[in-house]
């Protein structure tokens, strides 16, 4: 059994209005060192039933199948025993 | 000039519909060994303004006061130079 993290964030060209928000946000509140703020997703989850070298390539295939949008998204993930 | 990655999750006793409904579309697509699928935020942002030993209080504020909701979510966060 092992644990993996994916991260999925929007492409640093696409605009990011949820980002932009919280930004302004937090420097309403005072928060004036915040910059460049971006919100992406976060993926955990169990794997099973592969051996530990495959988890990797089924883990990207299942990022780029469903999990992600690889039009406008990048992602990245790691996998621990 | 610091960055910081903030992960937000929904609190373990706290049911993730949209976790499960990746997970079961993860089976359907014949990812059979995917678990305890969660899906949460990842908040990435630039850190200024602050001396370095600060940062991490002043993130923590922020987490608490906006980016996350302390009562349903948990977070985590990693400052580095």
């Amino acid at each position: 059994m092992a644990k993996a993290r994916v991260i999925i964030t929007l492409k640093k060209t696409i605009m990011d209005a949820q980002g932009q928000t919280a930004e302004n946000a937090l420097h309403n509140l005072g928060y004036r060192g915040v910059s460049n703020l971006r919100i992406g997703k976060v993926v955990e989850m169990e794997l099973d039933g592969a051996p530990k070298e495959q988890l990797s390539a089924q883990l990207d295939k299942m990022c780029r199948e469903l999990l992600a949008n690889p039009i406008i998204e990048d992602f990245q993930f790691e996998i621990e025993d």
